[in-house]
């Protein structure tokens, strides 16, 4: 059973000339939600709204508490974990690349599906290295818009060879993150994540991490020669919460320290994944 | 009036959970048509090809000829320009970025509107450089895909200093492409293209000149700094056609010799714009 909104009404289907299909003209969550909660909802507003400012989405107070209500009211008073997605789409008059920003419109989509984590989540995933590269911009790293066609090929290679996740690099061969994740490595003891200026999704587990630091976790720029180096890894986005990796790169490595990973997930509010 | 046409269907309206919202996880084209039939027509399905094959999407000869049927029935028997816009979409079940590669689906969107080209096509084009960067990925440059918000940023800095265009570079100062067109610069004589080997779509015009060479014509890899060096400069869409610039990031700029807009023009297959 799913369950959809768009601008607060029962609806589940938009105008093929949407600006959201067109261009990918904006932004997206897809939050946790569990006993009538999202998890990390402040942190999932707070990226749609650097995501807002860096598209110059319109949103007005009340566009801000319809979203909120709305989250609210699809959220399911009994246990079952689910996802809530939520997009916001910019809408406006006009052809082509164009529109008006004073008669632009933000179009709410709030989406709730039944969410089950798969199985590698608590015994560790195995990740590869995607012959993909992560589309950059600068304008565009860090936030979570709609133009995700890289994750969607990176994704493939996961499939292709039965892993869990697939790394991408850019063209100059620094790492950015995996198809659907954020990367850590242990590089000769110290924990680092790749640097995304110019490419990846800053998720909520990630900038919490790095905010907080523990055991001097930093960004880093990373090149992929490194990769084979780490002497343990974990992954991290919002549904999966942080996950050890046991194999990387087609090499089986030993996960983290129980005591590393409880540190990681306990700073980034995970107390139970 | 407008026309749409979903997998052969006279819908309006996709599901907002399809990839092609989600993830831009499609490619389209916009052709000019008039009496009856679509200008540059094999080299749209031409493009359309290289994109399916560079996002793998599932395309059988049935789906070839249905497609080919629906851009035909959307033909306005009279005189009138227009656009068909043709978008392909995959979809697929399952969640994420993933998807089954035997099960997925590739939709079709075909949609007529009105088209009235702007005036600014007789008279020449004023053109700004953007401050936004074009999206960088080798995976997908060329084709054109869904993902497109680098060029919705740029649009905004032409409205915003009443251009007709923006050019957008890539970080390292590398030359791609206008927000809805590609450029072509005469420096030290000589015609140059900007090369789209990370970035930028290959536009139906671009390649016919490219693989014509009228002139010399060459793509060559442009630094910004050499765009205030250009003597002239043209820019040019399947639904423009080839429109001279006369003024370049600031500075008003001789038009083309007549002779050199009738040649690129004819080799390009606009005998009229």
């Amino acid at each position: 059973m799913s369950h959809c909104l768009i601008n607060g009404q029962a609806l589940s289907h938009i105008d093929a000339r949407h600006r959201g299909l067109a261009f990918g003209d904006g932004v997206f969550e897809t939050c946790f939600s569990q006993q009538g909660r999202v998890r990390f909802l402040a942190d999932h507003l707070d990226r749609l709204n650097r995501g807002i400012r860096a598209l110059q989405l319109r949103w007005e107070q009340d566009d801000a508490e319809h979203l909120l209500v709305e989250i609210q009211s699809l959220l399911d008073p009994d246990n079952a974990p689910a996802v809530i997605k939520i997009m916001l789409l910019r809408q406006s008059q006009g052809r082509g690349y164009d529109y008006d920003p004073q008669r632009q419109t933000t179009e709410r989509i709030v989406m709730r599906n039944a969410y089950q984590p798969p199985d590698w989540v608590a015994t560790g995933a195995r990740l590869v290295m995607s012959r993909r590269y992560a589309s950059s911009n600068p304008d565009l790293a860090g936030i979570k818009h709609l133009n995700r066609l890289d994750s969607v090929l990176a994704r493939q290679d996961a499939r292709n060879q039965q892993a869990h996740e697939a790394l991408l690099c850019l063209p100059d061969g620094r790492l950015v993150e995996g198809s659907m994740s954020n990367v850590y490595l242990r590089l000769a003891g110290r924990w680092v994540t790749p640097e995304l200026g110019c490419a990846g999704v800053e998720g909520i587990i990630r900038r919490r991490l790095v905010e907080a630091a523990p055991l001097g976790l930093g960004c880093k720029k990373i090149d992929k020669t490194e990769v084979p180096k780490a002497e343990a890894a974990m992954i991290s986005n919002s549904l999966l919460g942080l996950v050890p990796v046991i194999e990387l790169a087609g090499r089986p490595l030993a996960p983290p320290e129980p005591d590393e990973l409880t540190l990681f997930r306990r700073v980034a509010g995970l107390n139970h994944v």
